[in-house]
């Protein structure tokens, strides 16, 4: 297998950075491919101790980390297969409609894994989640979350959609406003548009629409915002 | 006056994209000194009439235009004035020790002026609040925020802490969680710390200390996401 800087249709991505890395290995041991490490990384032992354990090949190779790494400061790459997963039907969701920023994306992710949400369906094809960009947003959260993604959205709900499961589509022109102690189940789906666009009108006919009550002075919350607020509503309040 | 690609010692800076040109001049028209637009921008009608109506000269010139804004897709450009703010003593405020990232700082503000702080101290010599870069971040909510700077957090409480000033450290390791219905009056600070670093331990006996309820598969969450959840809880709950 030969390195090459990242391309979407590749079979493999890169976890850059070292504590990226390590989230990796930890979470997901299967996945890793081999690390490449920088000859000056100041804390090899205790990846080597990490790598030998799971039987990841380590390679230095300093050339090949500023290749793959851009202008980015990073001494540590973990190499690792693209993997799918399927949504734990049984738990909350948080699904994205069209997301098209892979920073976004990342920090979207370690929100969600913070806020204990760690099922992602992703509507449409946007931001590509594989990206090292997102990866390293997600400060390696990405490999704690299942991520699943569907060409429409009904297609999400005929998998997922069920009595159980409310549905809250985040709408600036929803009647109801996002509230502490908000009636939901144990089984629910935030649901959010795109960081330009929002979600189309349809949406308004296929769950309960909520809006985050803000003043007349934005057009709108940064998406990553908005999805942080939810979460932390419907998970902690 | 020459324009020149922004220096932080510079005593101009630069609304980029007419959006955030078009918040310039609604919110603080006093401070423009020149619209530049670019001969293919296709609203040109309602600029003209904008800046007609309170004097600020407009500029035709497509070699400016790309000279100041790098790389970016840019259309309109608002020459301002840089101003200094004190900060309302009535009102909440929002305090950060220290930011680092001018991207952040303007997502920041719009998130801020979303939720209706409109007042925001900075402490220390972090991210340059007038960089094109942060501007650009907060949407224009930039010019809706009273913002000042501060060498420490003592000089701040020097100049508005009171009895009736409830102080809010956000600090991971306090023993209070975050949650909605907590007590405080019409007048409060919410402080935030450093994206690499939170604030230091000296902050915890300088107020209320309070931290956000998380999973431990994070080590913390996003700065922006932290301001935001704190500011929803405070002003919506």
């Amino acid at each position: 297998m030969e390195i090459k800087p990242y391309k979407k249709d590749f079979e493999y991505s890169y976890a850059l950075g070292a504590f990226v890395t390590f989230e990796l290995i930890e979470a997901t041991p299967e996945y890793v491919e081999k690390v490449i490490v920088h000859s000056t990384f100041t804390d090899k032992e205790k990846l080597m101790r990490l790598c030998a354990g799971r039987r990841i090949p380590v390679e230095t190779n300093d050339k090949l980390i500023s290749k793959l790494s851009d202008k980015e400061n990073v001494f540590v790459i973990g190499v690792f297969k693209k993997f799918s997963n399927r949504l734990d039907n049984m738990r909350p969701h948080l699904v994205l409609d069209n997301p098209s920023n892979m920073g976004n994306l990342g920090t979207i992710m370690r929100t969600s894994c913070g806020m204990g949400i760690f099922d992602v369906a992703i509507i449409g094809n946007g931001a590509d989640i594989f990206n090292p960009k997102t990866v390293r947003a997600s400060m390696g959260s990405f490999f704690r979350i299942r991520c699943e993604r569907f060409d429409t959205f009904d297609e999400y709900l005929e998998a997922y959609g069920s009595d159980e499961r409310g549905i809250f589509p985040f709408m600036l022109d929803s009647a109801q406003f996002l509230r502490p102690g908000i009636e939901h189940g144990s089984v629910y789906s935030l649901v959010f548009g795109n960081e330009a666009t929002g979600l189309d009108g349809s949406y308004a006919s296929k769950g309960t629409p909520l809006k985050i009550a803000q003043t007349e002075y934005v057009d709108s919350l940064n998406l990553t915002i908005a999805v942080g607020i939810a979460e932390y509503v419907f998970t902690k309040t």
